[in-house]
């Protein structure tokens, strides 16, 4: 704390204002914000230095490099990054009261997710969310007690004894097999309990003011299905009980709005195993919500340029395979369509020998088996080698036609592409595709219209001159935030993806990226968005950008996306012929402003909890007869508004008016049109917003003059706000603070 | 001849005019025709007696039955029967032909189709168009010959040993295999050459005025790819040879209009063996037919009360099963997805198993080889039943997940259908889809669009009572109609299959189908269509109605269906619940007005040779700039057209403004506008009609008007009227006047 003396075990600290001062090597983070007040080191959570997070206990001089000043900031929970710092020592907490309430506890891993954090054990006895009070109860102790994280750093043997000494065997098999390059390894301690852990932890247990368990799941030890099964216990934490309170509201809000529950109770999707897992069926209201988003979409294009083409389901895998899709993304797809009922066994066949998991006892069965099918295969030598066996079983694929579930629509569209003479006179060419294309995503990532097997994208390949890159790219940021926005999506920000300049796993030329990269940087520089650079998360074959969304409960969406595309116009030889009338190779850009319908619709169902703004609706208006002597002139008013292109049904179902409308306000319909004797006699009828309630008698020809009005302007009212706080997901990835 | 005395073998004829005679029993048609003008008789082509169509050489009495008088008419050339009866005949001259140029002759079949006949031959030599000319001239000596062809009936024996005496191998197999149920058997013969044959035939081969080869194609024994190889020679013959010029001048017509090859000519569509064969890539003028053909019905649809579905292209293999698609139709059906690498080997096994051609040595090989690929089947037990072993197979697939490609939507809708509760009040329900199914047609028999292996059709299936039958197929009706004739088919009749009374071979109550078929029949009726019923062309579930269509060239083509189901609601056990509120079964009724896209929008190319009416045209005018002066006012006025919806294209390719017309009109684009200096002075265009020539110089906003009014009336002007003759296809489905 003392600047007296410049002596060498000193460190030099600079604080945010730019001061620089000199202290004792000992010195901690902690030390300087005691110098500076009490209530600030009691506030402290973690700090980072040279902005890095670490551990506000540590020394600084940790952090030294020679004479260079260390640049130090204190954390409070009033900083955004201190609550995963908070989060990640709850887990901690729970774990060791979890080791102090159940005998035999494995430890696996224990990190942050976007919601809150979990930790994975392996436990005999199971838990249940009965078991939550008193683990809860446990965990209130050791807050109580204030304990300490003292920081320890061992080398790889020592850290190995330590963990087979506490019967840890899950972590002595991760720094066998996961930590093996390490030389040393950190633990943290609190109280009894010791962990393998890279840290940091807030100062003492005390910090946290809230925490509370949330779920409890089956999980696998390092999330591999067929590794050790592990029980996975779910909480939160924050700074603050008021915090935890909304954030558990705002979780019921998202609940409520949960787009499975809605779908089913409003008659919008279904998914039925007997169809197939992860296939949706759209029902006629959410086909209708469908039709209208590709209604407007494939309006917006054609003004815009585009061309529409169509192009099967199905493809031979050979395309696939001069795509680079097959076998690549082999696990995420259907198997093939083989054209011979032996097709899947050459395949496995192919793939065993490849990896040498086919002994000689073993290819003679395989042999002996087709030839019982009558497949005969003449170039086959046991004697040969594995590429000249495999050559043999391939060609034998080909003749034999496999076709698959096309995984992606850019093959096709390539082939459309290729399919006429191309000129630059041509370019851009703009080709769009409302094309479904079919995933095998895991049984349990399914996630009703936001996870699944079969998917619609909005999809769209410009083939352009690398000239034209910047303006396409310009044009298709347009285009999505006016696709966005029309639908009521104004909270967004773009996230551009880089290439990580140190590595050598991209195609393309240097210049070629370097243009790219900085006309993306510039068309959203100039589009006033809110934009970050992303270096090292670009895809192989460009730069992309991609527009992350928050709806009206502070979620976070990734929808929107822009990819340029240096890799398939070479592996498909696309070519077109330039004004020096030579040959030259074309961009390509892949994008999708809604991203996939059933994705898009999931979220807007959620994003407006069922209630979709009047030009989305599946049902826009229901006439409500008084009584069953006006069903005449009911039906005669539907047909009017029906001829005026407005979505409206005819509520003919008897019994009293008031019954009608409550049914209507329950279905979420925007308008009821109730009419009476009155109504009828005039020619008119008295309209009732859902959400304004009564808005009085009127002639047919005004209500229809506004209920149009509403339709084209497309007008997107009361949303939900929330609280604008973070995204209140429950169940995330784990964010990688872990080891 | 005489009607003086009325022995008993004496036949009694009753012609057109009602007036009956009698003659003696020997007496032929032939003779009749005589006894009126030997002028009629050398007309005479065959006759019609008793409905039936019969060689005018044969005596009455073979006809006769009791004192019941045969009801006699006279083919003449005028006749529509004749022509075929002439065609059957031409066949057995140019096998006669054929045999007398060539060694080692085994005749196959020679039946005749739409446009002409074929006969298919296994000769050793092959035969190539340039051998034409030396049949034809084989031919025209015989018809010069005038040689009578003589009927003979055989007894069976009588018959297998005749053919083996004329070497003809092929025949007696058809005499084992094919007609081994029939006691006799009958004979053609006229010269030297015999054929096997129901007949009937014309008197003499001096009938033939018109004949010619037309090509030769290689084809199998019973149309069976693994059978025999033989040559199949095809022809046409006239009673005229101004018709058969005219037939030739209307197949040129129809090779001008070849989809295929206006389909590469103008970029509307391609299918690439890369991508898959019979698998269609719709370009973007292709495309933009079809968004508008999509856009027309789908607004129709709406307006009508249907409501849109969407539903996934694949669904699980025992979906089909409780459907009956599968396995019945698998052999036209794209082979499942299997789940498991070992799913197609398990479903060869199985198969093997029913058709008892796995014996103990093959099933342990099988078993051998799924063991090595890490797979148990632990119930299966060789010593077990077929059924036992092939369940634990099956459900072994079932644990896996098979998928299918789907065939056809029905069952997806089904579980729609299913997916809420469904109540009286809600039916009728129509949902609709343009639903793409995959069905794997014979590489052999794909064509262009016509014959796809993926198709979508315009698909919708409506749930009601049974009373609500007869209106709903009334809508239907009145729905292909409109949809017909709003592309020009003016055309067309309907045809209405029936059940056959004698069979038990369909589904649902003899009350439904008797209600069913009246309902049909009395909408027709009502309808004022020209149509015409056929029983026993009913599919097993339910009475159908086709629409067959007359295209500007003649030829027919089998469009738009509507077909009711009482098969299906049973099978997925379809229910809504009644006034009386049980539980009841709806009816289903299945119907397409286009049939599919594909098919439609290749007949459309074809009957437009290529240039479509302005609502359907994917570029409705072209801009035309004077000189490149001029090039800045065209697009302005390209941007004023398409703003108002017209699909417009600018031509900025420099050069002469004649030239940009000239491509205009070979791209048939329907008008162009040209623009000068004094064009852009005045806000004007000069407007030019495709067909109609220059229009004249008019301001932009009356241009506007009248495009979007031909566009809106879906106006279809000028389309190739043709001799309203007979189809002139080449190759067709054999008649079946064969055995």
């Amino acid at each position: 704390m003392s600047t007296a003396s410049a002596a060498d075990a000193n460190v030099k600290v600079q604080l945010p204002d730019g001061t620089i001062a000199e202290h004792p090597s000992d010195t901690t983070s902690l030390d300087i914000a005691k110098g500076i007040s009490e209530g600030l080191a009691r506030g402290v959570i973690a700090a980072e230095i040279d902005g890095k997070i670490v551990d506000a206990v540590r020394p600084l001089s940790d952090f030294a490099e020679g004479d260079t000043p260390v640049a130090l900031k204190l954390l409070t929970s009033r900083d955004s990054d201190s609550l995963d710092v908070l989060r990640h020592s709850s887990a901690h907490v729970m774990a060791q009261a979890v080791m102090r309430l159940y005998e035999g506890v494995s430890l696996a891993f224990g990190p942050t997710t976007d919601g809150g954090f979990y930790y994975d054990f392996d436990i005999p006895e199971t838990i249940s969310e009965e078991d939550f009070p008193k683990i809860e109860a446990e965990i209130k102790k050791i807050i109580k007690a204030k304990e300490p994280f003292e920081r320890q750093v061992l080398d790889r043997d020592e850290a190995r004894k330590l963990c087979a000494d506490l019967n840890q065997d899950l972590k002595v098999e991760h720094i066998d097999t996961g930590l093996s390059e390490q030389a040393t390894v950190s633990f943290y301690r609190q109280g009894e309990f010791v962990d393998l852990c890279r840290g940091p932890h807030i100062p003492d247990t005390g910090k946290i003011k809230a925490i509370k368990l949330m779920s409890v799941a089956g999980s696998h030890w390092k999330g591999d299905v067929s590794g050790r099964p592990l029980q996975r216990l779910y909480g939160t934490a924050f700074f603050d009980k008021k915090e935890l309170k909304a954030y558990l509201e705002r979780l019921e809000e998202a609940k409520r709005r949960d787009h499975r529950v809605l779908g089913k109770q409003h008659g919008l999707f279904a998914i039925n195993p007997e169809v197939g897992s992860g296939l949706a069926l759209w029902l006629p209201k959410g086909a209708r919500v469908r039709v209208t988003l590709e209604d407007f979409l494939r309006k917006e294009l054609l003004s815009r340029g585009y061309d529409p083409v169509y192009s099967p389901h199905i493809g031979r895998v050979e395309l696939y395979e001069t795509s680079g899709h097959f076998p690549y993304y082999r696990d995420s797809q259907f198997a093939p369509l083989f054209g011979s009922e032996v097709g899947g066994l050459l395949d496995a066949w192919s793939t065993r020998l490849e990896k040498g998991e086919l002994d000689q006892d073993g290819e003679d069965k395989l042999m002996a088996a087709v030839e019982v099918l009558g497949v005969e295969l003449p170039g086959y030598k046991p004697s040969a080698s594995t590429e000249d066996k495999q050559r043999v079983l391939h060609d034998w694929q080909k003749e034999n036609e496999r076709y698959l579930l096309k995984p992606m629509n850019c093959p096709h569209h390539c082939h459309i592409f290729k399919a006429q003479q191309r000129s630059y006179r041509q370019l851009p060419l703009r080709l769009f595709e409302f094309g479904t294309v079919y995933r095998h995503e895991q049984t349990g990532e399914l996630n009703g219209l936001l996870r699944v097997r079969g998917l619609t994208q909005d999809d769209a390949h410009i083939f352009c001159t690398a000239d034209q890159v910047e303006e396409e790219f310009r044009a298709t940021i347009n285009l999505t935030k006016f696709v966005l926005e029309s639908v009521g999506l104004n909270n967004y920000r773009v996230q551009l993806s880089l290439r990580d300049p140190d590595s050598s796993k991209y195609v393309g030329s240097e210049e070629n990226w370097d243009n790219a990269e900085g006309a993306l940087r510039g068309v959203l520089q100039d589009s006033g968005l809110d934009f970050n650079e992303e270096p090292g998360e670009a895809a192989f074959y460009g730069p992309k950008a991609d527009f992350m969304v928050s709806d009206c409960i502070g979620r976070s969406w990734q929808l929107g996306t822009v990819q340029l595309d240096y890799n398939l116009p070479d592996r498909f030889k696309l070519e077109y012929n330039g004004s020096d009338n030579q040959a030259h190779r074309p961009v390509m850009i892949h994008r999708a402003p809604f991203g996939s319908l059933e994705r898009f619709t999931g979220m807007l169902i959620e994003h407006f909890a069922g209630a979709f703004p009047m030009w989305l609706s599946p049902e826009q208006v229901r006439v409500c007869p008084l009584s069953d002597k006006s069903i005449e002139y009911a039906v005669q008013v539907g047909k009017q508004l029906s001829d005026e292109g407005i979505k409206v049904t005819v509520d003919t179902s008897g019994g009293k008016v008031q019954a009608k409308i409550r049914n209507a306000q329950l279905d979420l319909v925007n308008y009821m049109a109730v009419v009476g004797p009155k109504e009828a006699e005039s020619g008119a009828l008295a309209l009732r917003d859902r959400i304004d309630g009564d808005l009085g008698s009127m002639p047919v020809a005004q209500a229809v003059a506004k209920l149009k009005k509403e339709i084209e302007e497309r007008t997107v009212r009361q949303v939900y706000q929330g609280s604008g706080e973070a995204a209140p997901a429950i169940e995330g990835d784990a964010k990688g603070n872990e080891y």
